[in-house]
């Protein structure tokens, strides 16, 4: 309902001020005290809203998830610790949880939901891989087909050539790599549809947290990258997905 | 031309060891002694190469002007100054010189193209504009409608408030700004599509060169952002219309 | 007294030179060895000396919290552990301590104090609340009405939004944030009054244990608005109360 | 007119749907093309929009006086160069340009306002003039008394002592410091009111255009201290203002 | 025995070739293996060598007191640990720790040094303690008298003044602080003699671990200031005894 | 084999489309799934592959040991823990460890293998005795005679001097240090063939995790230095062994 | 005179309240409106006032070199530009310029002062001659000996050891370099006395205005080194004259 | 002459006192009052001193000029402007001056020498060719041969891989790039002999004056990779021709 239907429903006495006060005043979050639910976001985005679990205490958490599942189904929480895992499986049984990537999923069997597009998760080292995960995990509960190529930093660019058509596929790559954080850029210059980089914070000495990568990627000289927060795997894939959604 | 087709050719004596040997050792670029142009890249990433201007000297930029127009009808220089603009109309007399976004365009009237799609491009202040306007009119070049929204900077809230309906409208917003850089993260919580943040480098004191817009984009708190480096107009443009191609 | 007073009052053999002497080198503090508290801070600044507990050994804890207490009738300290509080619980056994906040109080109940005017204390995430809280319980502790607004961060600013009203009543208003720390400059475009921003370490990557959030207030293009230390909820909660008492 | 206001209003005819759209929608700005002009931030706020004149071209500044002189009868500019105070100067005689703290003035002489309260300035030294001249001229223009106590540096701590008194009556105190900025610390400690320290660019070496000062600032172990943007003269005198008039 | 005095014994034939050559190539140290102990050090400085315990392993540093305690009658560690003054106090009987300044000596009783001169050790906080008692103890194992002025910050600046002419009185002072560091400044401007600077990693938020104190001091405006590491009060008390040596 | 050698081959149909195709695509390394071991790195780069033990899963290291010994018959690891040394011992019994290196090495007797020409390594401080020692295993396992010179740092520069003669007969000289990291611009003055610098993160304060060491490095004045990453004892002894290699 | 002199001569009449309050309240400093003069510097620190020339505009220059020229009959001025040099030869003909070390001095005939002791200066390149210069020009205008000791960087060493027994000789050696700055570390072995490093701004790349040879000077892993500002040649030479003031 | 040898000369009175003395003490160098000359450089280094020009006055450089033309039949200045090559030429007619790498040559014509070896260097884009060619020109003057391989930026990776087998039989490969510096990563992977890297400044944004590329450059996840200073091509020209000096 736009403003102007709104208004118009007021003159006609068809809504009562009351209620009209409600939609201009207050936006469909719900308040639980300790934190404001953003039950529309579904309607909003596309995408109904993510727990950030890290620091989470347990009531909290329990009591988000259970709210959540009610009004949508389902529920994805990222950075979840095995004991946050097993505080959520006491009240949805069917909560599974990746201790790789960290996320902590719930489902309704019933929701059946097709994956769409295709997105591409590359990693530079095995030890990305956490990170890789995450933005795998991500896009495919966002709703996207995705395909992980691992493995391929540019200290053995042959092993990035030999998946390149794959790569190319895809409407959106994600390029995951610590260090000193290169593969976006080469993958950027091998591929026609857009990358998003991750740094991670993989490395030691002058890598200072993941800030090496992460300079890399923003400076990078090739065309079509743009870049989230280190280690933000989830970030990229919720932007990759958003990019897929709209090629199919 | 696959690897396996080429092998094929080769095997049925349809094409030369040489010319193969060409495929697959000589990459498709062309050697000016001083650079090498990459004349193929249209064919590969769907557009054609653009030319950083900033400290080329004047008989290299005319050159690669020439050879690029020659190869594809059109041309797109970033970061041109007045005097570059001068040098370059004296070989292509029909280049278009914009002293905001320092764009350096020259493009053979018989190629029609059409723009699809919609790019929106947002900028906090008037100060941000030389970079708004670089993303804008690389998008432009590059087929992307674009829509621009100036001067919408989160300190007067109701102005960003105001335009919202028709930046969700765009498969793509771009979000130019310095000093704090906070308005990807507000445009980030009212849109549905991508956001591409550009910081800029204006401001002052703490700004350090764009460092703290940079920071506060890439540690957003909204969903669907991504960043790409300070100033960096050509960029966003480039991966807005890449995502916008999508679309259509 | 005024050095002049002092001053007239020796020559008028009214005051012996020592006990002058004493006024002009002797500040008014008790040395306790490993300490010299400020007694007549209450008189100076209008609000007594608060303790910051963090790595305060529990001997030396215990006896500043007696000697405050003595002079003051009641003592605030910060950053105490839950050990902490019970080395000063076992000497002054009506302290209270909050968790989240790290405060730990203790007042005489006979002395009855009046809250005044109203600071609000608005925060972006449920992460940021031990330090929204620290502001908050400070400001309580110094003589203020407290309004707390929580989860209000700007990727949904609807939130915000709907309690504007509520925020722009306050005479001054606190806005703690982490991560990118956007919410300071939308809400300084929205009030009247001053606004002290406090960045929190929230977040992860390139945050850098709160530099980013820091960065961003200091360079706010809001105006209206003035930053303290990272996590310093303490300090944000002293200056609000001084504003606040100005304007009652 | 609040939101309840306006809909009972359009329930009763009193107001068209086309006014009241505008009311909901149309924020209270000017768009002039290349910005949009906030014309009622006085009455939001109590206090003009004030010009950030650099890099402002000369007939956007011009036609940006011109049009916030004839709505509120006076202006300020900051940061203006002696070229821009020309061009204004051209459109608006009355204008006064004032080369050490770059503060570009006109002012209605009809217009007669009273100052109120006092915000007193300090400065460490002779170098910080221009940024506390930025101060002061800023709090005189939005309608405070001022005090100016300029060359007080801590490396003599006489000359500071020594006006401290006058300093105390304050309602808030501005403390202007490059080099290593310990001023507003000691200030701190020594009066009763808010102290907004003002981080200048003054010095050389690890001064790190500011950096050093901004540091001390932020890290002050004094209480009632918060700190704006390098060299933000400006942002220092408006915030005091704020808190002047709260004390009047 | 100076380069020409060698050589004439040679022409002389008073000393061998062989001593000779090891005059000049073998350097007076003596190689344990895991390390080469300065033997001479007394000889060429006037301090024999002392230890940095940090991160020797136990049986290395029982050696290496053993050994320099033989050539010296006494020998300091830093930066000891508990468990590390056991292991010494195993071998060497006499050893003393204090936990404070984790300062490990020990000295023969039957050595008799006079101490000479003064340094005055002025600390702003309690929680810099332990970096001023480093400095301290360093100083006084070094030779020097020791006049220690603790928690004296500048946010009371009265509590310094009130001990002004005490720290006057010595030939050097070593100013210790943490936060914002801007004790040293004040201290300079009040004094005659050098200032050494200590900056403590005291502090949190925008402190940096330290690099917020060390910036103000290598800032500061007063005259007569030198800065040694974070942390480092044995570094200070080492130059604080070479000045005070030369004044004696 | 060439290029054009392969493509000959396909020409005259002795080798298959296939395989060819497999030589242009299939780039020559082993997909582990969790891990693509670059199998042929040996023949193309004259040494084996490393691998980088930490992090690594206990079943994924052992599998790769496994995998690698079986290709080569040697394996180092770096930055292995005590408890990955079990690991590796439990299926490859003749596995030798250095908790000091934390090097991880197994090598089939039978082979065997000469040590060639001489790599010196030099360190500053007994602390920076593991990454000294990591650089010196590492050269030796590639095939370098090492000669160790610890404990040389410049505060005591006769110690250097002493060993010079010994420094200046190696092909390739590796400086270790930390603290200020001057070592290496001394030593690049004293001898004739290049110096590998490795900062080490050794130091406290302002050392910042080795941040100090390699900007001392980095920015040597001495010619014929260049540097590797802080704590990189591999990567150096890496590089001095291809360049003690090419000098036999 | 003391406090306890001044209260007594109150006490006897002897003194007006007047002059007494005086001697309180009003510090010894004379105020110039543009800036405050510390007369009395020279009374209480040994030392007179130093003028930071740069920036100061020129009648306020040529106002403040006449003032304290009739005080103390001498005056110096640090970082001077050559027309600054010309304004002050206009009031005070006798003033003498030096462009390398930009100080300007000027020094009544009649006051005849003998130099004293010995301060080495020492520089690392030809570049930091400028620095070296300021260090030894202010040492000298203080009252010190002083022994240039130039182009003696750590890439050949050999330079510096042929002049060390003449660096032993000085009370104070101050060591000037850039680059990576190493000179301090390794003269802080070979000599007795406080060493004060100097870093400079010389150098380029990963320099960063110098900061890199500051954290090397501070990271010092040599005793007797403390270390000023970038480029602060006056403040080295400034504390290096005040040690060798106490040894003599 | 050894230190034995030497010794053994005085022993058998073949040489005077005086001069062994000077042996031993007076090292060889030439001290030209503003700059001490390191003539025996070449004997010592293998190759003679190179000047550094920046900064140097007219007088100062001509005079070394002539000085080390005199000694060594030929020198090389790095950094030298149009103008100094002016001055050059004017002592020495047969100075050649490039201005992209600002070398400044001269070169007795008798003296011939053969190159020897092969060095590679490689750029990632036309804006490098400044630093490439210093480091070009540096090893030619030093006697290598080498091999310029531009603009191939691993953007466009095709162009780099096209060129692999030229680069590959360099004994040491020099990777020029600026921006993000992802070229040294790429190389490393695929060739056999050290990779010298060399950050440029070329960039813009998050560049940071080529810091960027300095990190990716130092965190480099490929073997034999060592890095020097940002723009340093000197430098990397040094090295490399110290290493392929080694191979012939």
């Amino acid at each position: 309902m736009t403003t102007r239907e709104m208004l118009e429903k007021v003159e006609r006495h068809e809504i009562s001020i009351e209620e009209a006060e409600r939609f201009f005043k207050d936006a469909p979050y719900e308040d639980l005290g300790f934190a404001k639910l953003d039950l529309h976001r579904q309607a909003r985005s596309g995408f109904p809203e993510v727990v950030y679990c890290m620091g989470k205490e347990d009531p909290y958490l329990a009591a988000i998830y259970e709210r959540l599942y009610r009004e949508n189904g389902k529920v994805l929480g990222t950075r979840a610790s095995a004991h946050q895992a097993e505080i959520v499986k006491a009240v949805l049984p069917g909560a599974e949880y990746d201790p790789v990537s960290r996320l902590l999923k719930v489902q309704d069997p019933e929701l059946k939901e097709e994956k769409t597009g295709c997105v591409a998760v590359c990693s530079a080292g095995t030890a990305d891989l956490y990170v890789a995960e995450e933005a795998a995990g991500t896009a495919e509960y966002l709703g996207a087909n995705v395909v992980r190529i691992y493995d391929v930093g540019v200290s053995g660019i042959h092993r990035l050539l030999s998946k390149i058509d794959e790569i190319r596929k895809a409407n959106c790559v994600i390029a995951v790599a610590g260090m000193e954080g290169a593969l976006a850029s080469v993958i950027g210059g091998l591929v026609e549809n857009p990358v998003i980089a991750v740094p991670t914070s993989v490395g030691y000495g002058a890598n200072f947290g993941g800030l090496s990568a992460l300079l890399t990627m923003i400076n990078s000289c090739a065309n079509g990258i743009a870049t989230v927060n280190i280690d933000n795997g989830y970030g990229a894939g919720y932007i990759a997905t958003q990019i897929n959604r709209l090629a199919v």
